[in-house]
């Protein structure tokens, strides 16, 4: 016998999800209506505008994938790619890896500009790549990657992917909301988002936008997309503008009223309000883990406030830590993956879980699990924290008297 | 200034999504944890046990897709297809049409079989494709099409398919949880349905199981499946069994809450009390559309008591009736879709709305706004439904006084 599941209570410091804000949680439970009423027509109109204000474009062409950042990812590729075309791809961790899979997988030909995990893109390389390869029709870069921690400089990136005639495909699955993305200013053709990283929502949507230049692309193709699912010809029907809707799939409704609240709630703050206040948890939480002894993945310039990797220290066990504190303290981080596995622990600061007492609490209880195994910090965590917390106060209050 | 959005109260009677039953609402807001927390792992293990009972399998290979049941209908074909392979399609209806060009658009042959809208899928013809294509690989036909009210016989399909060498591609999205389905019993290879129909619970999953014979064709693959998000040998890296879970995709975890929730319903209701309540209501319903003088668009031993399609009588304006049944009653009814579109009614009666109160308001609604178009029926369809309630009834009680 098999009985209702009642998840147990988290702190999401993870790579995502993170913690869903509790306004998300009960629009996601509202009751459900058709796909097609004139109710749910006019939230999809709604939430069209929101996703368009949080990516800072006029495209028409932006709606949430009906499902995860992955099929994100595949809808941008799928659309853009056909047989035998050249994309240069960008890999300095897991997603950039991923990205060259979906070329190759799509019959298309990835070049890849490599960089070391932890890094960010190097400008340079990708110049040369795409001096080297002028047939190529896009460049694919990963804005913030979430294996690493490592933000790359998407505003020159895209640049140079224009100055050389090709697309510009991002990956802002754990940028959106955490950190400046501009789409129309930097000039991005093709962008997908993941909802359960900055935005505080539920998993399981992906945020897309589409330049005009992406969408005459799509339109000059000369082979069918090879998936139905993904097919933006058919997904635009729905989501496109009148009230004249052609049906296509049926959309997630409930995850669809999480959205739209996620959204409500991130113009609420502000979106800059929202970059800020990633950045000044992240200043508390950095401080606080450097006086724990802990050290930074990626060069400071570089880092995500939203995704802190660090070393694991010598003679803590990842697991056995990371279990200590889901169990003793309710509080998920992530562990490394592929060739950081074991190695880095990656600890999210993201949307509604960007908080002060999220950052307390981490600091805290990673001080007496590391104390388990032998380093101590004398409560130098918290205390570090708390006085970046004053520290940031008072440039605040001098920022006020100066203006 | 968008403001959260709070849907209007409906009552869901078209073709999906039904009504959601409050528990699976309940369970689709708890708070999310993360997709590889252990608590959640247990969920994901329960969640596979409960779905093999509901589609009667042992298949190890059965999981919810996590993205509506078109993309569930993709993964069969993206993982089963390969360039050149001949399918043979059953087509009577949209959803038949939408296999076919799945299958096109990854490469493959399709060779349809195609009946009349609202009619079953000829065993015949099938079997004269069959002999005429001995190289196809499957067979793939709808066993409840939405678009029309039509149940074809999936037994004898499968039967067909098994004879001819052929796996044995199922759409289920309508069926499963409605009318008997028996993946074992039957022999199908792939199957695939939908979370929002007979299953009471939110649109965005897609319940998916293949036989050991369908994933041994995985494996012997020589091309990569197109579809990363797809890709079945990543997807079942995660849903694998044992505590060492691949990272694939990040699950929609909320989603796989409700679905799990929906399941522990049905098994405390029984399956084939859930057979039997559809069929129940659907005679009530049926009783009392005859009485209104609406025709069904099905011969009575093919309909599926989830879905009633009936002609809309002349002098009805569609569009109108609808939106004065949505906007009087909260009441939603699909409407046809093709060469259905104006001219039928598609009645839904899946899940949770497979209930008495609404086969009763449905009737007394669509007495009141047909009425409108002076079409009057004095009370003719509550009245029917409730004497077919009652001999319902009288059967039940000469069954127990029998037995």
């Amino acid at each position: 016998m098999i009985r209702s599941f009642h998840p147990p209570r988290r702190i999401l410091l993870g790579p995502g999800p993170s913690d869903i804000h509790p306004r998300v949680l009960a629009a996601l439970s509202r009751s459900t209506i058709g796909h097609l009423d004139p109710a749910f027509i006019g939230m999809m109109d709604e939430l069209k505008v929101l996703l368009q204000r949080a990516f800072r474009t006029q495209n028409p062409l932006t709606l949430p994938v009906s499902a995860p950042g992955s099929a994100g990812m595949e809808a941008c590729f799928a659309n853009l790619v056909e047989p035998g075309d050249l994309v240069v791809v960008c890999e300095n961790g897991v997603f950039g890896a991923r990205m060259r899979e979906n070329v190759e997988r799509l019959g298309g030909r990835a070049v890849v500009v490599r960089d070391e995990w932890g890094e960010p893109v190097d400008l340079n390389k990708v110049e040369d790549a795409l001096k080297a390869h002028p047939e190529a029709v896009a460049l694919a870069f990963v804005h913030a990657e979430t294996s690493t921690g490592a933000r790359s400089d998407a505003a020159a990136l895209c640049q140079l992917a224009r100055r050389h005639g090709c697309l510009a495909i991002v990956d802002a699955v754990t940028s959106l909301g955490g950190i400046p993305l501009e789409v129309d200013a930097w000039g991005i053709d093709a962008v997908y988002a993941g909802s359960q990283k900055c935005l505080s929502c539920v998993p399981g949507l992906s945020p897309l936008s589409f330049s005009e230049r992406a969408v005459a692309r799509i339109r000059r193709r000369t082979t069918p997309v090879k998936s139905w699912f993904l097919d933006l010809n058919l997904v635009m029907g729905y989501w496109g503008t009148g009230t004249k809707r052609a049906y296509h799939h049926t959309a997630p409704v409930n995850a669809l009223y999480a959205l739209h609240e996620a959204l409500v709630l991130l113009e609420e703050e502000g979106i800059e309000n929202a970059w800020r206040r990633h950045a000044l948890h992240h200043r508390a939480l950095a401080a606080g883990l450097a006086a724990l002894g802990l050290q930074f993945v990626v060069a400071e310039p570089h880092r995500l406030p939203q995704l802190n990797a660090v070393y694991i220290p010598p003679g803590v066990d990842d697991a056995a830590a990371r279990a200590m504190l889901l169990a003793d303290f309710g509080i998920e981080i992530g562990a490394g993956l592929g060739p950081f596995a074991g190695k880095v622990w990656r600890i999210g600061l993201m949307g509604h879980a960007a908080r002060k007492e999220n950052v307390l609490a981490c600091l805290a209880a990673l001080e007496a699990v590391l104390a388990r195994f032998g380093v101590r910090a004398a409560g130098a965590g918290v205390a570090a924290a708390l006085a970046a917390y004053t520290a940031a106060e008072g440039e605040k209050a001098e920022g006020h008297k100066g203006g």
